[in-house]
């Protein structure tokens, strides 16, 4: 069904105020956002994909419009991500239009970007309700709409699963397409490269979509504007979007391959296949020599071409992986977006007129903050401190290290396995490396950190930021497993801070720690305001020694990191009812302070321990402890407190900590029900 | 120091029955292995690679002959990694010959190729003890030489550990050279691929060689022969190795362009630059377009050649990134492994002569003969089983399958991350995927297992071969963690069978699990002899019920896995001493069987588990029940036997579960320590 026999049948709706569709399929940039709802006529009538099919160009450039306006509409309300889906506005609806989903496959990789998709697949009444907790979820989800062929949250995974779901239906026998969405940050990293190579190998129709913004689509630049994405790669992409003028060298370039006649036959085969070659630009080969048939590059917010391309494509009966590269502007069409450092990425609430967020005025910095600062102080004392991140330098604070010193930072692009080896190296040089890489992002690096640095006890230090439960992201973003799949490696120092002060601590600690790996997690959350130290410049703990904060004699509690806090709180509710509670910070999963744990199991009932991380983990290892010196065989009511086995949706922190029964009530209600407290008692604190 | 003086200077030692190099300076093949201690007059000069420096080509070439009988010697008499080292003997030669070892760091990708390389580091004495228990480990280990710049096992990490190398000699402002070998089939990793993005883009210098043998040198292929890489990116690496012939149209190119002239200067330019590309080989783009300088292809046999593109190298201050690109033949020189199926990858010991090997009868088919046994047959009677590997056809024993199901079994290359996340997308489509990868390298997907797969509760089938302790090939090797990060997974089946008909019964009981991701462990070893069903069809189990399989009073063993056998012998011996021991099969560490476990705690004085894992696995979990359930606040007993939390080197299995304290005789001496019995009664069951 070709757009332009539609586009002459019928007469789009034209309305004051909304955006007309220029004729070459491109979208005006003119759009008002009053801050009031705006007109969304077309957008009305469509609830699902399938109400978009008979559109024409010109309605379709107006939906465009009404979606981009209904978009900053929505997320000015909510807050979340919003640059990344103005840029696939169009791509969005052209592959709604012209394939169709969901019998046809569409991934959106990251898929911070699917607002627009959500939105036209029967989600738009509940798009206020994004990141919420019981509301829509911030990427895809599949158990939210047979339209989201594939969860994502993780960048580059969407050619492996649209490979899967491509030869599963050759297997099958069946026909639809199936089309990954991919940015080019997230070609950085190793996984993308797998699936490519094996998709030349296969050669089963699968459609990639590269979607180039000539940046990483990550939170990795607060400071100073938007960050390409790291490697060289980057180069080639670069050189592909300016490789048009090569076309206009092609006719004359055929006509020299003419002349040369018989004489030079050989020769001039070649000079046409290198010519060829140069049609898609210079750097299409790298895609080529996977295996991909190249296609672009593409204006990606050219409508026309957007469909024509798809429609083609999709009208091929073994096209192969095709690999149609398309170029777009991240928050294209909103200007605040456009000029943003960051691009307005992930945004609070903020005023369309102006873009100008919301700011939730909090009394202390996030613990990220407390850690940058804490690194810089030892950075300025120890020369040989390096950082490495992996496409992250905003949302782990590096940004900040790199502004002091600019030689001693590296972004490695979205590569966690590489970020862990490369700093294995450094290690190896004499330097000590911070290798920061959020708790969930490690899992990608996790065979790197047992294979290339536990095994050899090499000193890296890994930072683990978003430990824990991270609220809005939900649980692609949960760093709930780290110290479990860290704490069983032999040679690993695992701690956690109870606060940023101690935070800083861990800081000093791990760059003393020459002679192993260590790593320290800590939350997404802001500093409880304990007092930081002078300079930011922590104090070496020893290794293996906790502390008790709070002395008490029935009850004892055995925080780790965050929830020693929680534990604290807990202490006084159950004091208010004359029970006497020790409260310890145990600092260390790994290795254990034995005597801490002896001292507490000997001179209590009850031996709790509390954590924000999954089973396997400090409880595990408490538990091995205290059975293996016979601290279980006597009467010690002993008890866990962990994540439960469960994955607890996206919301609010304080709502998934609610869920998860590890709030400070939870906490002496528990202590309560082991030590045969009546019901009137648990009333008196409320529980 | 150029090469060539060298040889004009010095005087070959040429001695009967030696190669005689040739005066290109390729290797002889006409050795002769006649199974005698072979007569290695240069070889015997060197210990250390500064022995090497003044040798002429013709020594070096006679070096390499003697170097290959050695071999063949050495590992005829111990068995081990024979081919790749064979391969790589004059590029050992060579990169020892023009760089200072230890100051210029060499890294072997995987590393079973170092054999040359331990023998001309100072350990050619210790070469017998090759992969014994406390022996020469068969991988390059940091702990054994300085020459050893980075340990090795898994694949592709080198250019990542090469990098950090670099840019920490560039931080210290040192001088030394950096080179990572890495083969063709470890260039399909992900990783690979990040780590020269990474380096393209930061261009310190760094040396890359790809070795290529147009294999992947894993024990992928032992039915129908070499295994090439799969994936594309070979189909660009033969374009290369077929490319010299560009090499002669070069000049009939560069003539064409001038002949152009003035009028199509432009165009002119551009043939120029295309042909040049084409110099390197077509292909050589996909290494261009990361930003690295190919160099090659160099025939990785000639002694000449490798000398003097190394010192051309070497020689440039500021050569950035470089990869030469060196093509070699597995088995090089020893016609047995040249024309050997698997080209006798890693063997048993042989006969030098013929190539024949020891070949130790067994009893019974290794576990994972069992595993496809019984894959096959779930998949003849279910057209929807499909099977995935990474590379690991012969290892994980899907060859068979293959054959059987040609269209039904994916080897993505050595790519685990692709490997989970394509099964996760044909799972989508209803198929069920068996996804076999050893415990070891499962770490290396283990982001794709959380995110892709049991977040999304999809019901990918994890076959996780080589788990525990797997003898020769050490720690590199270990599959000591997966239970660990598997069983924190919330949505994770987690089984592990006691002998080879449990085995396949979970086989069957994996394939009837289709709501939900599943895994099983086994281990590299031999059945132990148990019946097994009919046409190797297992029986489904249900799911998270265990089994008493022997009843007693005082003590309960609760064994996980391989150790159920150990706790049957330890009962025996327990037997002997009038103490009544009940022995169950956990057969779940997830769901945990909650009726068994109680039936045990309640009905005995003490309990003990035992795994053949590392800390946080069934022991945790076990324990996380136990004391929700109160079962713990009495005085049962409740010990946790698993693998010491310490790495255990290489030698055979028996010698490491020896040091693991997890033989039969470890667990009675536990049992007792525990019921207080005293010397006399340990003596009597020679404990």
């Amino acid at each position: 069904m070709g757009i332009v026999a539609i586009a002459k049948d019928s007469t789009p709706n034209k309305q004051e105020g909304l955006a007309i569709a220029k004729s070459n399929g491109t979208t005006s940039t003119n759009l008002k956002y009053s801050g009031q709802k705006p007109k969304t006529p077309i957008l009305e009538t469509i609830n699902y994909p399938i109400h978009m099919k008979n559109l024409c160009l010109e309605e379709l450039v107006q939906l465009a419009s009404e979606l981009r306006e209904e978009i900053v509409y929505i997320v000015s309300k909510t807050g979340g991500h919003l640059s990344s889906s103005l840029g696939v506005v169009e791509l969005t609806i052209s592959l709604h239009h012209v394939f169709n989903s969901p019998d046809d496959k569409i991934i959106w990789d990251v898929g911070h970007q699917a607002y627009p998709h959500k939105i036209l697949t029967g989600r738009r009444s509940r798009m206020r309700t994004i990141r919420q907790t019981g509301g829509l979820a911030g990427y895809p989800k599949r158990d939210e709409s047979l339209h989201d062929a594939f969860g994502t949250g993780h960048s580059s995974t969407s050619i492996s699963a649209g490979l899967g779901m491509a030869v599963g239906r050759d297997l099958l026998g069946k026909h639809n397409h199936v089309i990954a969405v991919i940015g080019d940050g997230a070609m950085t990293a190793g996984q993308a490269y797998e699936a490519m190579n094996n998709a030349g190998y296969l050669d089963s129709n699968l459609i990639i979509v590269l979607n180039d913004n000539r940046q990483v689509s990550l939170p990795t630049a607060t400071i100073d504007g938007p960050a390409p994405p790291v490697g060289a790669l980057s180069r080639s992409l670069t050189r592909l979007q300016t490789s048009k003028k090569f076309r206009q060298l092609h006719a004359a370039a055929k006509e020299v391959t003419k002349q040369l006649g018989d004489k030079t036959h050989e020769v001039a085969a070649i000079v046409d296949s290198a010519i060829k070659g140069m049609i898609g630009g210079q750097g299409a080969s790298i895609f080529e020599e996977l295996g991909l048939h190249y296609v672009g590059p593409v204006d990606g917010h050219n409508l026309e071409d957007l469909v024509n391309v798809f429609e083609k494509i999709k009208s091929m009966p073994a096209a192969g992986p095709v690999l149609v590269h398309i170029v777009t502007e991240k928050g294209k069409g909103y200007l605040p977006a456009e000029v943003a450092a960051d691009k307005m990425h992930v945004v609070a609430k903020f005023d369309p007129q102006t873009g100008k967020q919301v700011k939730t005025k909090t009394k202390t910095p996030l613990f990220t903050q407390y850690f940058v600062d804490s690194l810089i102080a030892e950075a300025k004392d120890d020369g040989k401190i390096v950082a490495i991140h992996a496409a992250m330098g905003g949302g782990t604070g590096l940004n900040a290290f790199q502004k002091v010193f600019p030689t001693r930072c590296f972004d490695v692009g979205i590569a966690e396995q590489h970020a862990v080896t490369f700093a294995a190296g450094l290690a190896t040089e004499g330097l000590k490396p911070f290798c920061a890489i959020y708790s969930s992002f490690l899992q990608r690096g996790y065979d790197q950190v047992v294979h290339d640095v536990d095994l050899q006890k090499i000193p890296v230090r890994f930072v683990i930021d978003r430990a824990g439960l991270v609220g809005v992201d939900g649980p692609t973003h949960y760093g709930t497993f780290d110290t479990t799949f860290m704490a069983c490696l032999p040679n690993m120092v695992v701690m956690a801070p109870s606060c940023e002060a101690e935070l800083m601590n861990m800081v000093a600690t791990a760059a003393a720690i020459d002679d192993r790996p260590s790593c320290f997690r800590f939350p997404r959350s802001n500093g409880i305001g304990s007092s930081i130290p002078p300079n930011n410049k922590g104090t070496p703990l020893e290794v293996g020694r906790g502390r008790v904060i709070k002395e008490g004699s029935r009850v004892a509690l055995l925080g780790y990191g965050t929830m020693v806090q929680s534990c604290l709180v807990a202490r006084e509710l159950l004091q208010e009812v004359g029970i006497s509670v020790t409260v310890a910070d145990a600092r260390f999963c790994k290795p254990l302070d034995g005597n801490l744990i002896k001292q507490l199991a000997n001179e209590h009932e009850v031996l709790i321990t509390v954590e924000e991380g999954s089973i396997g983990g400090f409880s595990s290892h408490v538990s091995h402890f205290l059975a293996l010196n016979e601290l279980l065989d006597g009467n010690l009511k002993w008890r866990t407190m962990t994540i439960p086995d469960r994955y607890i949706d996206h919301g609010s922190q304080s709502d998934q900590i609610e869920e998860a029964g590890l709030t400070p009530k939870h906490i002496a209600a528990t202590v309560l029900s082991l030590i045969g407290e009546n019901k009137e008692r648990l009333h008196a604190i409320n529980i």
